[in-house]
C-alpha cells in the first residue's frame, strides 16, 4: 500500500530554499509518495489565512496531516501558518534562537540594511553576469577575457554554456567559455590555444566520458563524424591530454548536475559569490 | 566595536542550500561581520578531517567559535564535523528524526532510487530548457511556442532573458520571450501581436517603473530616444494597457530579484518544477 502525503513549501519570499531543502529531506523517504505544493510570497496575514485554509483542506481531503517546510521570517505570519493541523518543519524559527544566543546580539528581523546588496543591485549583477556569459559564449569573441572570473574550456557538448549561465545567475560570476575544436587540439597539439594563453590562470577544463558524449551529440546530429564514438574518443583524449600536460584544472562531468559542476568550479577556482 | 565571526557552509553536495539558507539567517544579524567559507563535496572521511582542521584553526586564529551551516547526509561524516569546536546549525539531523516519526517509515538515506531523476537526466532537462530559452530568446523565432511552458512578454530591458534562463536552469521550465516593440504597441494598438495570439494562455507580462527602466537603458546606450524617460514612460504605459485590457497576467519587477520574478511566474502560471 503506497502512502501519499501532501507537502507544502511555504515562504514569505521565493520558497526556493524551502523547496530544495525539503526535497533533499523527502528523497530520503523512498516509500512515500508526495504531492507537492509551493506557496511563495506569503507575506501578509491575508495570504497566510488563505494558505492556512489550503493546508487544513488538504488534511480533510486526504485524512493525513500535511507536511510543511517553512522559511517564513515574520513571526506573526509564521505563527498563523504553524497553527495549522500540519506537521511543520520550520527552518527559520528552529535556528534563529540558538544563533541569537551564540552571537549575543538580537536579530534585526526583516533584513535589508545598508551593507547588504539590494534586490535592484542583485538584479544588475545577475543581468550583467548573464549578458557576459551570453556575449562570451562558445568563443564568439575572445576579447573580453580580461573581465572574466573564469574561462571554461572543453570540446563541443560538455556543458560549458549552461554552467556559465548558472555561474552568472546563481553566483554573479563572469564566466566565458571557449570550445576546444579539433583544429585547436590537433594542429596546435599540446599547446594552449594562443588566444587563451594570457588567461591560463583563469582556465578550467570540462571533460566527459566518450560514450556519454556520443549519445548527447547524436541526439543533436544523428549521423556523421561529429557524433561518432571514434571522434568523441579522440577529441576527449586530446583535450584531457592538454589539461594534464598544461596543468589546467579539470572536471569529468559525466554524472554531475549543473549545480555540482558550478559549485566545483567555484570551489576549485577559489571564486567568491557576488550574490546570495 | 564590530564583532567578526567565521562562518562555514558545509555539505556533501554543492552547499548551495547551506549557503542560501545560512545567508537568510545571517542577514538578520546586522551588527555582526561574517567571514564566509564554503566547503562543498565533503563526502569522504578524509575531506571531513581536513574540514575539521580548517574549522578548528579558525577558532584558534579568531578566538571565537566559528559557526557552521551543514547539510551533510552521511551520519559518520556529519558527526566528525559536528565534533569541531564550532557552533553548528545542522539542517539535516535536526529534521530527519521528526520527519521519520511523522511518516512512520525509515529513511533510506543516500537517495537515488528509481523514481527520482538521476543527475544525468537532470542535466539533460536543464540543458534542453536552457537551449530552448536561448533559441527562443527575444523573439528571434516564434515558431516553437507550442513547446513553451510560458512566453514572457515585455518592452526591452525588463528582465525577460535572465528570467527565462533562470526558469530553465532552476526549474527545468521551457520559457520563451517576446519583446513588445513600439510597432507592436502602437501600430497594433490594443491588440495582442498576431504571432502571440494562438498562445495567449501562455503569456506572462513583465513591467517596470519608467525611471528605473530609463537608468537601465541609459547604462547600455547613454543617449538617444531609446533611453529617454519619455520613451520609457510611453512604452511602459502602452504595455501595461495591453496587459490589463487583454487580461494578461503581469508583474512589476522594479524591486525584485530574478529568483523572485521566476518564482512568481511559476506560482501564478501554475507551472510545475521538472527538477529539484
Amino acid at each position: 500500500m503506497s502512502i501519499k502525503r501532501t507537502v507544502f513549501f511555504i515562504s514569505d519570499r521565493t520558497a526556493i530554499t524551502a523547496e530544495t531543502f525539503g526535497h533533499s529531506l523527502l528523497i530520503q523517504f523512498d516509500d512515500v509518495e508526495f504531492q507537492k505544493v509551493t506557496l511563495p510570497f506569503i507575506d501578509t496575514m491575508w495570504k497566510a489565512q488563505d494558505a492556512l485554509e489550503q493546508i487544513n483542506d488538504a488534511k480533510e481531503q486526504t485524512g493525513q496531516r500535511p507536511i510543511i517546510f517553512s522559511t517564513i521570517v515574520n513571526s506573526q505570519i509564521r505563527n498563523l501558518i504553524l497553527s495549522s493541523e500540519a506537521a511543520a518543519v520550520d527552518l527559520f524559527e528552529t535556528f534563529i534562537g540558538p544563533l541569537e544566543e551564540e552571537l549575543r546580539v538580537h536579530p534585526t528581523l526583516g533584513g535589508g540594511s545598508s551593507h547588504h546588496t539590494t534586490a535592484g543591485e542583485e538584479l544588475d549583477i545577475r543581468i550583467n553576469a548573464v549578458n557576459y556569459a551570453l556575449t562570451n559564449d562558445d568563443g564568439i569573441t575572445t576579447k573580453n577575457y580580461d573581465k572574466a572570473d573564469v574561462v571554461l574550456v572543453g570540446v563541443s557538448r560538455t556543458g560549458k554554456t549552461p554552467t556559465c549561465l548558472y555561474l552568472g545567475l546563481q553566483y554573479g560570476i563572469f564566466a566565458a567559455n571557449y570550445p576546444l575544436t579539433e583544429e585547436d587540439l590537433l594542429i596546435e597539439y599540446r599547446k594552449i590555444p594562443g588566444v587563451l594563453q594570457p588567461y591560463r590562470d583563469k582556465l578550467y577544463g570540462l571533460t566527459i566520458n566518450p560514450e556519454r558524449l556520443q549519445k548527447i551529440r547524436a541526439a543533436r546530429r544523428p549521423s556523421g563524424r561529429y557524433s561518432s564514438l571514434e571522434q568523441c574518443q579522440q577529441e576527449i583524449s586530446l583535450a584531457e591530454f592538454l589539461y594534464v600536460s598544461k596543468n589546467i584544472p579539470y572536471l569529468n562531468i559525466t554524472t554531475m548536475s549543473i549545480e555540482e559542476i558550478a559549485a566545483t568550479v567555484m570551489h576549485k577556482s577559489k571564486l567568491q559569490r557576488r550574490i546570495f
